[in-house]
């Protein structure tokens, strides 16, 4: 019976075949230890010569690293081993030998592995925390799709962008300009007055000549936008959305937490609600703390960022920023109007902001003066425009950056281990 | 009670508060019926003089199309609508009053509701196509999950393009020439080899001055890709998936497909398995019909493809195209080598191809000639190559198009209605 290895713990006592390829293998003139994979996981195949014969035993042992094969055996249970059994090879055939695969278990250089990130992709760190992206992937749909929001699809490629060009990549669209979006949020806000609750998911591009542990050039980004909701709505819905994903692959991916070394007693308290700070209380935690280069209506960096969350055991939101560091569309506070109704979700251990949202500006003449200030005066956002001349709402929404969150949940110290072909700073291939 | 008018059947006699949208009105001297929506359904409103005094009255009576409020009323139960219930209005807070919403019950040109897309998706029918996209979109996600697929992200920018560039938008990636993809599908085999079975689903670009019912510039595919799968079981996926789609909107979008005048009838027969029909029986067929603009050889136009699948109630498969016509890395047919192991599936009711797919060349010998036959000399390539060079194995994948599949479902007979800012030919806006 053909099977995969994620489902041999259901067929303990029968014979089963599998498709897969040898990740490691110790061997003595008697027995041969397999270290399997086939993509759903990892297993031990065990191939004792006196039972086999001298065949199939000379075959598992000249099999090298990466070799695929097809393998027959009987499923036992073994304690030891992550998946709670092993396979006692019956045959093997083998389908492909490969000859000097460059990924050895020795040390390698990151450049050397990002050069070869379509066969490091195979090793067990890498492949563990892809699962673990699938699996947040898998849990941001579950969330939205249980609460009523419809997955919208906004364009990529646009005719302006609102917040300058400069980051930006060009390209020419038949005759015009066009740009690769940095944010669906602009069509998102369009999409909740049709649909109500809605959310993006999809790749997103800054062309920044950045290079730090968190920046990616392409990476992917979750776009929520929901009509009649406040701001303080939005946040209990984000404290819920994040709890949901943690929580998840923690039930989820228990093996490859564990491959991983992941501490998951840090993770196991992300349940809502979460901390609230103001961004006047940030201010003064970071004086008290002893930052000097830092003053109320600066930005934060990632050293301030990293300072804040270790007051807390969970993700902290920070509220209601200036408003001359924020976006143009966010909404002042009724009772305050040098600040906005916003709040950035800053990750735990360091890994920084992985949420941005606010409540948007939903009166036209308030935008208008808006579009002045920032010199909007390009016809292609007279329709964002119009979203508050026909029946406009208070409505909310916020940007939960994908790999930042991989990053974070599976512990890994760079985002460019979070997606499968991380697009960088001269780093455009494979 | 805050809720949403899809919930409302669950509040029969309670008095409940929504926010919403009035997308039509009737009203006489006493009694107005209001057409609410809020993104979650359509409900009507009744408000009744007598009751709710003549403050309230002349509020409903004053609103105008599109304007925003919220409504205070009691659940009835209701048959005739198509939610089973309306509401008993019993109080109205004026949010924003529209003044001269553009879009009005009267019939529109396309160019006119074309620019005003961010307005008209707030429509019944778009609506109603585009929670049936959302549907589609958790089909495929949850039959993909279901079956032990992971989701893969390719990258959107890459260095190159296999199959030539001319229909590529590109950009300057730094110092770099790079190209939006047509399909992640090469690197989706790198990921088979990592992960066993995966699945894409993302956007994709193709910078051709088509202009047809069937091509969006920018549109949305999903490429799964299986290793140690051969053709045919590959086929077998492809019909349980497509099944596994169509049933679930049957199910989940009653009231939408009612909406848009679907004969559902037509839609209840796709169950698998699919008819397969050779390439070589389908250009027999044509010659049978008539058509006298097809030999053995060429490729299928959009009319061949409708007369083929007028002889069959479900999608029909054409299976082993000439090896000429189709991509340089589909695997030939061990039996015949002039064809290849590949199948395009072909809507009914003549919506065309929405999948097409392939076993893939394994052999690392043949790649290089494909290579070489294809001018592959590019650097850009030789990773891939390198999936043939460290255990090869038997693998097949699909590529299923969105757009074209929600065209088919909802019964739209231009795709620009199936995403919700299509781009089209002169049409970057909005
Ligand atoms: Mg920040
Ligand atoms: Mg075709």
């Amino acid at each position: 019976m053909k099977t995969t290895i994620n489902k041999l713990s259901e067929h303990v006592g029968k014979t089963v075949k599998i498709g897969a390829w040898l990740s490691n293998k110790r061997s003595s003139g008697k027995i041969a230890f397999l270290q399997l994979r086939d993509g759903s996981g990892f297993v031990q195949g065990v191939v004792v010569k006196s039972e086999v014969g001298d065949e199939i035993f000379a075959k598992a042992k000249g099999l090298t690293q990466e070799s695929s094969l097809y393998v027959t055996g009987t499923v036992k249970e073994d304690e030891r081993s992550a998946l709670g059994v092993e396979l006692e090879v019956t045959d093997v055939e083998v389908l492909h030998q490969a000859v000097d695969y460059p990924i050895t278990p020795k040390e390698h250089g990151t450049e050397f592995l990002m050069d070869h990130r379509h066969l490091w992709i195979r090793s067990k760190r890498q492949h563990a925390i892809l699962k673990i992206r699938n699996e947040i992937i898998h849990a941001v749909n579950e969330f939205f799709y249980n609460n009523d929001f419809a997955k919208v699809d906004p364009p990529i490629l646009t005719g302006s962008s609102a917040e300058g060009t400069t980051s930006l990549f060009h390209t020419k669209y038949f005759e015009e300009d066009a740009y690769l979006s940095q944010s669906g949020q602009l069509y998102m806000e369009a999409a909740a007055m049709a649909l109500g609750k809605v959310y993006s998911f999809g790749p997103t591009f800054r062309a920044e000549k950045s290079k730090t542990r968190r920046h990616l050039i392409e990476f992917w980004m979750i776009e929520p936008e929901m009509a009649f909701v406040e701001h303080e709505e939005s946040l209990e819905i984000q404290e819920q959305f994040i709890s949901h994903i943690v929580q998840s692959v923690i039930k989820r991916c228990e093996n490859e937490l564990k491959t991983l070394g992941r501490d998951i007693s840090k993770l196991e308290n992300v349940k809502a609600p979460f901390p609230r700070v103001s961004y006047d209380d940030a201010i003064k935690m970071l004086k008290e703390k002893g930052f000097d280069d830092i003053d109320w209506g600066d930005d934060f960096g990632a050293p301030h960022e990293t300072a804040i969350a270790e007051s807390f055991d969970k993700p902290v939101f920070i509220t209601n920023y200036p408003k001359d560091i924020k976006a143009f569309y966010m909404k002042p506070d009724p009772n305050r109007e040098d600040v906005v109704l916003c709040a950035d979700l800053i990750a735990p251990e360091g890994y920084g902001e992985i949420i941005g949202g606010s409540q948007r500006i939903d009166d036209l003449a308030l935008m208008e003066q808006r579009y002045e200030e920032h010199g909007l005066t390009d016809d292609a956002y007279k329709w964002y425009l119009e979203l508050r001349k026909y029946g406009s709402v208070p409505h909310s929404g916020f940007g939960l950056g994908l790999e930042r969150t991989v990053a974070w949940i599976s512990g890994a110290e760079h985002v460019r281990e979070t997606i499968p072909f991380p697009r960088l700073l001269n780093r455009l291939y494979p």
